[in-house]
């Protein structure tokens, strides 16, 4: 642990989560951390923003090298928060989002508030990085997520990338010595299908949970994130955000006239 | 008109919203509509879903041809909805998002609930456009909207394109006639930078409401959708959903132990 860095600390599922102090405990390996949370959970709010009613920023707790706020808003409103107020004008070195409970590999990545936050973290200039584990529960355990975080970081940091940089960081459900390693891979092409959970309420009117299965198309693909995690292994992707699909610019000059 | 093909629209402004009257006019130039819409304005909202709480969907209105529901969720939420409940089972040769009331070019494709509706139903198995309009006015003038989305989705189609597709198009704020024609772009690289604008409740406790700019970091790229909108073209971006960087891949194998 040191203090030469300063890094920047959000997540989706909300300020009390415990995969939210695994995050800053990652963190504080490198230096001083700064964390804004959203109040409430938001997982699955991707990389929306709030524009329709006002933020309120409230400060959690301060310790040695830590300060932890809250805001009453999406994972990028947090980024927002902290790029453009909180921390204006000073120097941020790593942005990590995370370590959310549960998977954020395959399509996932673009469903995820928590690489939401993380890919939004890459806009403003330093490393970004979403930690996730395939682990739903409020407690699960994140020593193995930890350990290969806070290596991964570590090695990304010593190699001076390029920026922008987001990666995104799953970890299988293990303990740290039952991982078989890291792997670079590509996101994998697979597709959720929901089933909508059929109730009535109270005066017999029909309502819906979302509900659904994620469907990979690949599974035989040793290159993919989710073959990775099914195997034992953590998955990192490299994320980009331009969107284009370069590939198909030339067929569409021919047909739009 | 025809009644040839089954037409799937959505926006992120709301059922009342004029784009979606403005989108659906579109829409009915190539077959039968079912439109679900957002009950409330969820502009920012990107591929967000909701998990937390049910979804009520309701019938807003039925005519030759049209029907219209609106759901008490996001953008996401209604394509989801429609093809994984209400349209379960039917083939469906067309999404429409929008007509979006304000621009939806450049980074706004990952902010954008149209372009996360647009993106999602690209998922399904046929094309997916999300049309936008310069303009943010509730009352904006959608006649170059409605004129080249038309003629843009009619070449698409009859090109019978290979699929997943999704486009990004976006109208500048124009007479159809004065359209200098369709640009097929990339996304321009550029971010929005927020300035919280401070307030005080009536208790004296401080708020933010997120406001920004966006900086276009090159504004001379004749190449981008934001030089197409600004010199008086339509834009068309082909957006991909495979977000992995494939050219940090191996730098990064060389990097991560």
């Amino acid at each position: 642990m040191n203090n030469d860095l300063l890094i920047f600390v959000t997540n989706d599922d909300g300020y009390d989560a415990k995969g939210f102090a695994a995050a800053i405990e990652v963190a504080r390996h490198f230096g001083r951390v700064v964390a804004i949370a959203p109040e409430t959970v938001q997982s699955g709010m991707s990389q929306a923003i709030t524009m329709y009613r006002p933020l309120f920023l409230r400060k959690v707790r301060e310790e040695e090298g830590v300060e932890v706020y809250a805001l009453n808003g999406t994972p990028v409103d947090c980024v927002k928060m902290a790029f453009d107020h909180l921390l204006l004008g000073r120097k941020v070195d790593l942005v990590i989002s995370g370590i959310n409970h549960g998977s954020n590999a395959a399509v996932n990545v673009l469903y995820s508030g928590t690489m939401g936050a993380a890919i939004e973290g890459s806009f403003y200039g330093c490393p970004s990085v979403g930690l996730s584990l395939t682990d739903h529960a409020a407690d699960a355990d994140f020593d193995a997520a930890v350990e290969y975080g806070r290596r991964i970081i570590a090695d990304v940091l010593a190699s001076k990338p390029a920026l922008p940089l987001c990666l995104n960081v799953n970890v299988p459900i293990a303990r740290p010595e039952q991982i078989r390693g890291v792997k670079v891979c590509r996101q994998n092409r697979g597709f959720w299908r929901e089933e909508f959970f059929r109730r009535e309420d109270p005066r017999g009117k029909e309502y819906f949970w979302l509900t659904g299965e994620f469907v990979n198309h690949e599974p035989e693909s040793e290159d993919t994130d989710e073959w990775a995690l099914a195997h034992g292994y953590v998955s990192v992707v490299p994320v980009h955000t331009d969107t284009t699909d370069y590939s198909r610019m030339e067929g569409l000059r021919q047909v739009i006239r």
